[in-house]
């Protein structure tokens, strides 16, 4: 990530910046050198659709590679970013544990570090594209991308904790509180998932410190489940018999039981929570709207992903969904990270084309054509489209 | 058809009746006994999107057989349905061909009949599913219908009337007329495709006259063309070496060469007409919305069809187009005719299901996920979906 050392910026001048897309990340110098993570934008090529807090998209036409550089990846967040000397926070760990534990950040770099890469995507990823309209930030598609996390296993923590056998749930704080009377944010983490060697407390992304933005100076990464379980700026972890009470919890990120008519209202207690990510694809080349000349070969490129799920299969479309072609899943793969695809393509015909993409994971499920309307705009999963133009060469 | 007979009844009186959907057909009886055929309305249970002129659609679940029958079949006027009395009415053969001809209903009668079942379709089926919005009649899916047509070979008629070689296109005109200064209603149809034995002048429809809404006393046929080839109450028949000049061939019931982006505007010169019909299908039952019992078999239908070409496979989702199942083609079949298709399902899951049928012709060509937006709102042929509910039994 591109860092721009500033003075005091006025949360005016932060806003501003960020909706000039000019701030990158920044960091407060105080007397003592301490470095605190502020409010800080990355790079200005993000769709900003709240400057504060910060929600930031990637457009699509910019996933051109399988780990997504630190400026392009999507930022979701409910409250501002929490200033926090790197020097001054703690962890906590407590609940229905035999040892209840306080950690530095050196604590934790001095345990044994694991590298995972794992695609997150927010749960409202593609929310925009539901009809009726749903309230919430509008995502397009692009609220995902793929980095290499690195940090330490929630399950050591946990371990030399002494989690009790009555416990079943964690409970994940982060610095962040919302204005006025808003509730914390803290997410439920079921242990089962939690326990997995794969659940990680990220320090690191893409080799580099956690940017503000992304959760410094502590992240919890739960690989192949929607992003909002990924709490950032984490400073507390309880252990707990039962789940969490909150809204995060018991209203938001959840769907109903049973898929639901567009438009229907559904009572909290008809919902589940959401868990892993569905199988999904995107279209990140060509740009939508691109021009393409007649005759040349181009390459129609993109990214699949399916939580916990293996991508078998990607078909592509150029023909606005009538005929479909297996597209080329490339080398780089690991569990919880998308696949980036391939299909090259000499378009023969003028005029407009949609293309279409279809993933199908390696148990059978692909993507539908209408995706389920909830309401709360969550996991929108329909077969990707992008309209190009194919013009004389 | 259900026939009332009225006496003379007022313009607002027919109004009434027709947005009552009460009115059935009309016969005014004048006073030498000949029958009129006046403004009037098929029963009750067609969508009327316009009293006068008429455009009534069929409710797609009232499609549930082979044959529609007539009181269930669209009607599309541009202009009021003329009055015409049948001992009145001639039909005039002109233009490019050796004996001008003018031809009563008794003449027609007298030479051999053809009688052949051809699938009628609105080129604007669909027309208000289009995004953005395309001015014009907003039909759904149910401008379609399958008739058994019966007249004479229009071949039979031009050979007798002995075509010029120079000629290439024969001139429909009806008997309607708009208000004002509005354009005389005229198609053109290429002489190859009005010589093809196949091509009729019809009088009966499904064993019965032709009521006045389908074009009383005569209707031409192109099977397997965009209906408004199928001129109603037609009058003249004028042999020419030119396309017509008129807007409703040169400006109206054409596309775009090329596709083109929602929303572009496109220039007459650059665009073509539509002919033969696209391969497309409709789901008829369970009707939007309806509620299933889950664990109780219920069977999915509908219709496929292709203009010139044949149905080979129908497929069907019923879980939002991710998965699909072969439907059954019933037996009853015609060169030009629909394909009646079935599929046995029993619901499994609970909630809001979305069923999708798909076509496939027998040139391999099937239904698109994305239409082909155009400026007259033409020729929507997107793969069918239909919103069911599974319920507890």
């Amino acid at each position: 990530m591109r860092i721009r050392r500033a003075g005091l910026l006025t949360r005016r001048a932060f806003l501003d910046a960020a909706l000039r897309g000019a701030a990158g990340a920044a960091f407060l110098v105080d007397g003592g050198g301490a470095r605190v993570a502020a409010q800080a934008s990355p790079a200005g090529r993000l769709i900003v659709h709240s400057a504060r807090p910060q929600d930031l998209e990637t457009p699509a036409h910019l996933l051109t590679s399988w780990i997504t550089p630190n400026e392009l990846f999507y930022v979701r967040s409910h409250f501002y970013t929490p200033a926090i000397r790197d020097d001054m926070w703690r962890l906590h760990v407590d609940g229905a544990i035999d040892n209840p534990v306080t950690l530095t950040l050196e604590n934790l770099r001095r345990m044994s570090p694991s590298t995972l890469p794992v695609t997150l995507e927010c749960a409202g990823n593609g929310r925009g594209y539901f009809n009726p309209p749903v309230a919430g930030v509008q995502w397009g598609k692009g609220a995902v991308g793929n980095a290499r996390w690195t940090g330490v296993r929630l399950a050591d923590v946990l371990r030399s904790a002494g989690v009790q056998p009555s416990a079943r749930f964690l409970w994940l704080d982060g610095a962040d509180t919302g204005p006025g009377q808003a509730p914390d944010f803290i997410r439920s983490v079921p242990l089962d998932k939690a326990l997995r060697g794969d659940t990680l407390l990220a320090y690191e992304m893409n080799g580099e410190r956690l940017a503000p933005a992304h959760g410094f100076p502590l992240r919890a990464i739960v690989p192949g489940w929607e992003g909002a379980y990924s709490v950032k700026w984490l400073t507390r972890i309880t252990v707990s018999e039962r789940d969490h009470a909150g809204p995060f919890v018991s209203t938001a990120y959840r769907i109903p039981r049973s898929p639901v008519a567009p438009g229907t209202v559904v009572d909290a207690a008809q919902t589940i929570p959401i868990q892993g990510l569905l199988v999904k694809s995107i279209i990140s080349s060509p740009a939508a709207g691109a021009a393409l000349p007649r005759g040349r070969a181009t390459t129609i490129s993109g990214f699949a992903w399916s939580g916990e799920q293996d991508i078998a299969r990607v078909d592509v479309s150029v023909d606005n969904g009538r005929a479909w072609m297996p597209a080329t899943l490339d080398g780089e793969r690991a569990r919880y990270a998308w696949r980036q695809w391939t299909l090259r393509w000499v378009p023969d015909e003028l005029g407009s084309h949609v293309l279409v993409s279809r993933a199908t994971n390696a148990q059978g499920r692909t993507q539908p054509i209408e995706p389920s309307w909830n309401p709360g705009g969550y996991l929108w999963d329909a077969v990707d489209r992008v309209r190009v133009d194919v013009q004389p060469a």
